[in-house]
């Protein structure tokens, strides 16, 4: 699939990323992982990663999404395990014929018992979890370089 | 009861009816809503339709409604599955001697298991679902024409 | 939608109303809230307002209502909890192309706890509850007198 | 308590009793129950002992207790288990100031775990079980003889 | 086993069959399933098919059969999936020696959740599920044919 | 059954009774009580009327009962719910072919949810509650009255 | 339906049929079983009588019906309970037109409860259970027999 | 532990304490906490008093206390009962060396269910509910006071 | 509030205090902890500081609290969640209008699972966990300096 | 690993071997017992084997095992189930590098649901159930003999 | 990470792809998919594909990737949802520090409730799931090409 | 007992032992047990050990023993917690009359969640858990030297 733009959107206490639990999430931050997918997209396509802890502000990202036909890469981080209002917004990405994909930097299913359950998972186009950054990585690829 | 206004608060991605599964939601839009509402409103009596996505500024219009002795009709939407924070604040209303009708445009028993669990109902004046737009009406007719 | 008549079928206990719990169903009667709907419905509907304990009989009624082209405001009672048999038998009703409207005279969420679950609801056009007797006249505008 | 008559309510199959399952419920008929309760009822107390397999007849005669100002002793057999109707019905009784025993010839904690649950007990004004026959003549003793 | 009558019970809603859920259901009676099984049964052997959507109905049928020594084939439909009533009187079939066979149209496990669950199964002698009408072909010969 | 003695055990807080939730549980004490049991007590029967908060107490006097032959009344109260040791105890008592009424003063099926729940029922003899004090008498009725 | 062969699979254990708990399978042997089965069916039809402890053989059996053209009826005995692998094998059967058989030779509802739970039946034609080794006659009925 | 400011934070509808639910949470309002806090807090500390019903920024106001070195009090209201996103933010707080004490007006466990349930307390330094505005008292206390 | 004692009672185990996982509970022994609170504690005010292993013996000192019109800090240990017994028993003390302060040292909900249920905080005045033997210390000032 | 000693400690009930129970417990006393390890240990190895009903007491014998260092063979009867204080008290000894070695005679597992559940077991070197007297003798050969 | 060989190992049924439901699955073969991976894998790294429907065979598999250090493709297909010999063996590739990437061709999440739960996921590397035979792609890059 | 052979089952992945998470498992092989349950069993006595990831395999050794006569040591690994299939077999061995002694080298109850259940235990003689390779030896001790 060619698009012109990515949507990379993630949720609450994402910007922390670099400082909160090293050990969990690594020390790279989203600035890191911004240059990161940069340099892993194809010529021509644009990296466009945001991060909010506002569940209002991601759901209207997603509508964007929506009227732009942008593809998006989401880590809900926590709003995983419980905001069904976002789940509705995201099942609207590919009801639009555009790759939603779920991504998270650790496994949830290694961590605590509520990480075990996405409301998510059940509207997204695809799920990629426990690979770190390379989740992104692979997310991307998923998205510009399949065919 | 008579009343000069009534909000018509709308949760989460309503913003979006009229395109987001128009199977499930019908085509018309919260335009054509506040259109329909307003030729039923009786004589002098204002309809108030607002949507946000942002469960504090749902929060903020409930107060509102307590401090203007406005009454209520509210489809929570997704919220109605999990904002507790949301239960609080419309609990308020029907203690100000206020109705705050909750609203359903489609049936939620006749969908996913989720759907079939509100943490809102167990503190409304009372509950309309699955007549589309028409829920909007009949609330509206509960609050305004029935004596 | 246009109907010469209105069949209103009232569950168990249903026939008790006016001495049974005033604090929560009110004082008013079965006959009065015949009366009420009479005076509500449009010139030319007949308002057929029934009540029965019997499970049996109340499926024989929605029957009656798919044979003669019938909409049906059906308070289930404590039928709502657990019985399957008039869930099939009400289920009938809206594959007739029929409006069947379940109603409650208080709010089962506000309620104990075996009264949030409904059996019925999966299978009907609408619900309205919460409203006493005012549940019926809802009901009633929703299936003579909106279009 | 003095009471003219005491009726002695028994739900489904109990009617077989003295053929079914007699190593759980003894070789005594219904007829015989009669009998014993006759006899140790207080002079001038007549027993008024009745059995249905029917929920609606079994609902019916909790009317008439309470509308002629009778206690009543209810053995609920099955219908213990899920007969929110009845429960609604026996609620009645109570409420008006006349005593509900709930009675079981044997000891349900003993037997098949749906037996355990019973959606009467929350209403009655008391329990006796496990005693056989003499439940129900613990039962006249609580609502005749004690004071 | 040789018998000279078998009694081919009908639970709630059965009555409407070959209108209601024809994808579901099939589009025959009830009156085409006694024709199919008179042919079916040996030469001797009389159909006594009955329906009722009525639970003390059923329940006097299962007497009936144990009193004549007559085996039962019964469809419960809906009552399958609460009526203890129901099952403490199909109880009595088997043990009074006399085959009692639960049988489905549909396949219950292939359908709603609720549906899943049986109180009878655990007193019938078997259960035969989702042949349609033959599932009720396949009873009667397990009655009458087998040795 | 005649003997010559009775064993009404109480267990924990009982001892408080006059003064702990007098709504709940009356206003009499256990002397009042023991004075009630013993007037209503057959001649040449002995009442026994102890209380424990401690539990090796409490399972120490079933065994007393099993040693001498006593039949029990027992309160266990708040053991009800989780005292598995209580239970084995209490088990020998019918297991010596002694009665084991277990008696509660107020009806645990209308209060807090973890009131439903007895370890102890499975065991005994019979239940009898929700009588006040009366559940008591009635307890010693069926132990020594009853033939 | 007409077929040339049947395939009669049967799951873990059941090679030891007529040694293992002959209270509740009975004292026949599979190769009884094949002989009754052969000699039930129809001039020209085969039966393929199997059975293995392997859940990859059966599966590998259940994907030579769908390859020939074969119905199965199949006993999955305690790979009822678990075994998605085999579900998802079963599956393909009715995908394929074939008539797909669960049977059981007891009643699993009346065993123990981890047996009242199948993983199999969502996907069976028909299941058909508690009549012994008739469980596997009926199955051939159903398939060979019945039109 | 000595701090220049301590971070008094106040999630949902805290900030109609005084209107709401007097009974349930007293008549005080935030600015009469806020000085009863100014009033008990050690000479050179700071009471910094903030309210919001959004997520979002309550996450951020933690943030400020991770980044500031600033200890926090914590009623997270409603957002108790569900924000996974609530909890990774607060989580942050105690990993830097900083108090987290989550403070609860009431007694959640003597009130709904649903509020018995806390996502929160499992990464908090300690929590103190039920003892009205002085939960706060205390928690300031132990904030700054002990050692 | 004014009192001339408070009561400190320690439940099971905590008399190991000091030696019994120290990286939990702290290495201060129950003896540490008296010589806190006396210190703490305001003129005139005795700790009397007690600790069991026993259930009966722990309730009759919450006796002895509501005899003598003290308040209480309970730490009920492992009671905590099986102990219905010592709920009944605490219950008395604010029902005698004396403080009953639930007290643990380390935070049960950041331990196992099992640890997350507390029987005794819904009759508790109020509970204050995770703080070590400040959590003594807050409970003392809740009840001695505080107005 | 030698020793000089082994506590051998038996909960509630544990006393009545012999009388209780014979078909599951055997015939057995604590005696028999006592005897049947006296005879098993190896020279210089006292054998100090004690019961109770009483919780505290059987905590302060493991407390006894700590403090001199002696290992335990504990059978906690139907505290095994509920009795969190135990469980602590237990936890207590493989911590101080002591065995404690859960035993049961009979198989939990083979009996009621509520003996399927141990709380002990997680604290535990190891369990030994279901070898009758011999689980004792096991318990003994794994703390004395093995190395 | 560079690998002479990477090894994608498929579960039960997978070697039914193409045929077995092309809706959910697509209509490529194992076939297909290994040519695919041929074509995507570095220069040098072999693909080594393989299906079984033999958890003991799939188990020996994960082994040799062990013994091989062999980072691992695993689709375990209906494996997935209970085998907890397959997770045992599956968690000791990434102890051994190779990569176990889960994969899966749809999104469970989007599926039948059973397929929901992973036994898996809490010991893989990371998991992929929802993109087809992009799945596979996408996981032999995170394996072979991403630094 | 006396027997010529012990039959030593072990189910999957135990073939990794030594290598396979040593700090749970220990160091030592299946050939150190061999050779220690060798060292171990009385002049006469074989020890038979095997292992096999293999469901069905294991069945067949457990046949094996039936048909011999030779009691079994099993250790089903992460079989215990759900292969039904196996625990059908297993319950053939006590029902022959021979000893089949459940084992596990770690305590599974302080291991995860899942691995607290099994399947196997309610039909195995008796269970030995949490000693090592020394469970194995206490299995040994268990069937050839107790008497």
């Amino acid at each position: 699939m060619t698009s012109a733009s990515v949507l990379v959107l993630n949720g609450p206490n994402l910007g922390r990323l670099g400082s909160r639990e090293p050990d969990v999430y690594g020390s790279g931050t989203l600035d890191d992982l911004r240059s990161i997918l940069e340099a892993d997209a194809p010529d021509g396509t644009t990296i466009d990663l945001r991060q909010t802890n506002d569940e209002a502000e991601l759901i209207s990202w997603l509508y964007e999404a929506v009227d732009s036909g942008t593809p998006v890469i989401l880590n809900p981080a926590a709003f995983t395990h419980y905001s069904y209002a976002l789940r509705d917004a995201a099942a609207l990405v590919p009801k639009a014929g555009l790759a939603l994909v779920e991504v998270h930097i650790s496994n949830p299913h290694a961590r605590e018992a509520f990480r075990h359950t996405s409301v998510i998972s059940g509207v997204a186009t695809g799920v990629i979890a426990g690979f770190g950054f390379d989740s992104y990585r692979l997310a991307l690829t998923a998205i510009t370089r399949l065919d």
